[in-house]
């Protein structure tokens, strides 16, 4: 099956791929579009012209709707819409933008947000930084998917300028803490999770539920502030050190288009509880780009993360949480095993001791001016590869309170 | 001035009070209402009879579109429901419900939850139950309140029965962890605090602005798995102990009503960074009881928390952070110095070591069938004592999945 659309076969955006997103155009309202090529299919035009019973799941301004719809609805409006772009009579109902005039908005209202910590190469390399003389994975880490709720109100879509944040850092040695700008900014390169299915108070999700409990797949760059961090976080976890801006991509990638990406996960020893125990290959095979101004930094391969996105779900609901349409949970920092697949700066500068080189200037945490760009391919269907939404952000100063 | 409605005057919930709910009555829509007495006032019917142009504030079910109109249309709802409640020729316009006969509902949608960790007392007896050889209080404690995101799903109002959660604790000495029901469940008696404004990213909340950004005040819950808590929470802090469910007050007290309750914060040593100074009283004179089995075990005053609400909504945006009507934060368990101010069961067992007695019976932590309630007064502005809402809870045995 081809698509009609010029210049799409082929490319990471090709009918294999049909990821979602929230758009809009001048000062019309905003509604959902598929991202086809280098076009962006008018799903608000196109549910009115041919399929009026979705208006309200398409001519509306988040996923949030067609999410709630489930599944099945899932996989109809995705089988309609690689039927419009792969029929060319459909052509003349049909609007299709350039992606570079729209105006690309965060594609759903997020409900929760967790964030987990599942890459055991990247808590091995914050575990030697900060706490050289112990073991580096703490004692829960290969029982558990060690994770903390972020804040779902500063959750911002790629293209967003990040505010350096201010807050409270104590210098080594010091006898109390000053106030001002994060002098250790730093990324985090994640994977995220939207989940699209309500469950009340005491429901559990099984590892095999996965797929008809998440509906998609974003990019997300978890901002750090690690002065602030190192200064907050005992007993409680990180707050202000995360809180400032979490980005993630525009486009929201559905599952279904990853099956081709599914790939065993790394042996899990000692063996995990039954509750977290999967079948089938429960990784993803996406591989992740870092680019800081212009020169890419670091490769993270998110097939090495420890622990399984089903996991993470089945994990955060099985205290008997709800879950909410909306939801977000992200996989942490990606890491590889080697030097130039670790997915923040604090390990590609060790802790800030061993600077790296972009763009030709050494380089540890981030500066004003910096844009930083994550980038995510997979496998598709076709034997080809898609690419998930990017993930774009620059560092603005702040002002200082 | 006198309200005509008969038992209200002189009652805990008299014309100096008038907190917002949501309720429902049979199968009609939720819709907003004011309690008087042992009465609750029907806003929906009363904008449509009497101020049409609110019933888009008023006649909804939950507060957020109210909060969201600003502190100046808060000052005229009052005053109106005041004039209401006070001139006898208003009473044949107006429907007022028995409060037992209406079903309440949570008061607002919540956004964004973060929960702090303000009480010296309850801060210094879990530093000595868990870590007796070190200093009760961390380095940070005295320069920032502390505090964490909790799961805004999570939020129920008062009244719904509690499922004990299930997951993974580890017994001192085992060396792997198990999976079941909660063996360690707890209580933390809290204070919360509503927040009426949305603010963009980069917007600071000066100490002196807390009146027009908090909406009202209500009563917490935050029901606490002890075993999970301590087998989970290191590095990133609770997460699946606290987030299974907190309960809040179905009544919602508006901050206004509140102001005979001001008093001097206890003195801040060493002193905060300029962000978090105060001028004038910031804490408030709010009486806590925690009641088990029908037994009051416990009266902790919140008075003597270290951090003011004002200071804990300071912190919380000045990185930056972005605020959104409906926002939700809460003090952390209150505990003043004495044994019977304990604001927990881990506080008031000493970690279980130390049995007390409710009831006739030796407790420590909750037993399925418990139920607790807190009750909240505070010094009114007619001379008298309002009540908050309480906040009321039945542990029921989880199944395990």
């Amino acid at each position: 099956m081809n698509t009609w659309v010029h210049g799409a076969a082929g490319s990471l955006y090709d009918l294999d791929h049909l990821p979602y997103g929230a758009f809009s155009l001048g000062s019309e309202p905003v509604r959902l579009g598929v991202r086809i090529g280098a076009q962006v299919l008018d799903l608000g035009a196109a549910s009115h012209a041919l399929r009026p019973e979705w208006t309200g799941l398409l001519d509306v301004a988040t996923l949030n709707p067609l999410m709630a719809a489930g599944p099945q609805v899932w996989t109809e409006v995705r089988a309609w819409v690689t039927e419009l772009l792969s029929e060319p009579e459909q052509r003349a109902d049909l609007t299709l933008h350039p992606v570079e005039d729209v105006q690309l908005r965060l594609a759903w209202d997020v409900a929760d947000y967790v964030d987990y910590y599942a890459s055991e190469h990247h808590a091995s390399n914050v575990g030697r930084i900060f706490r050289p003389e112990q073991q580096p994975l703490l004692p829960n880490w290969k029982h558990l998917p060690v994770g903390y709720h972020g804040r779902a109100g500063s959750v911002v879509v790629s293209g967003t300028d990040v505010r350096r944040p201010s807050g409270q850092r104590k210098a080594p040695g010091a006898d109390a803490p000053t106030f001002g700008p994060c002098l250790r900014l730093d990324i985090e390169a994640e994977l995220g999770f939207v989940v699209g299915r309500s469950l009340p108070l005491g429901t559990p999700v099984p590892t095999d539920e996965f797929a008809e409990t998440v509906f998609g797949v974003v990019g997300v760059n978890d901002w750090s502030a690690r002065d602030i961090q190192a200064w907050e976080y005992v007993p409680l976890g990180p707050n202000l050190a995360k809180s400032f801006a979490t980005s993630v991509s525009a486009w929201v990638t559905p599952l279904a288009a990853l099956e081709a990406a599914r790939v065993p996960l790394p042996a899990q020893d000692p063996q995990v509880l039954p509750y977290l125990q999967e079948t089938g290959p429960a990784a993803y095979d996406v591989a992740v780009e870092v680019e800081l101004d212009g020169e890419v930094v670091s490769r993270p391969p998110y097939a090495s993360m420890y622990w399984s996105p089903a996991q993470m779900l089945a994990h955060l609901v099985v205290n008997g949480a709800s879950l909410r349409v909306g939801d977000f949970y992200a996989s942490g920092t990606i890491s590889g095993p080697a030097k130039d697949q670790r997915g923040s700066f604090l390990e590609l500068s060790w802790g800030g001791t061993e600077p790296f080189v972009a763009a030709g200037r050494e380089r540890t945490f981030l500066e004003d001016g910096d844009e930083v760009v994550l980038r995510y391919t997979a496998p598709s269907a076709s034997g080809g590869r898609l690419a998930l939404g990017e993930v774009r952000g620059r560092v603005v100063a702040g002002d200082v309170p």
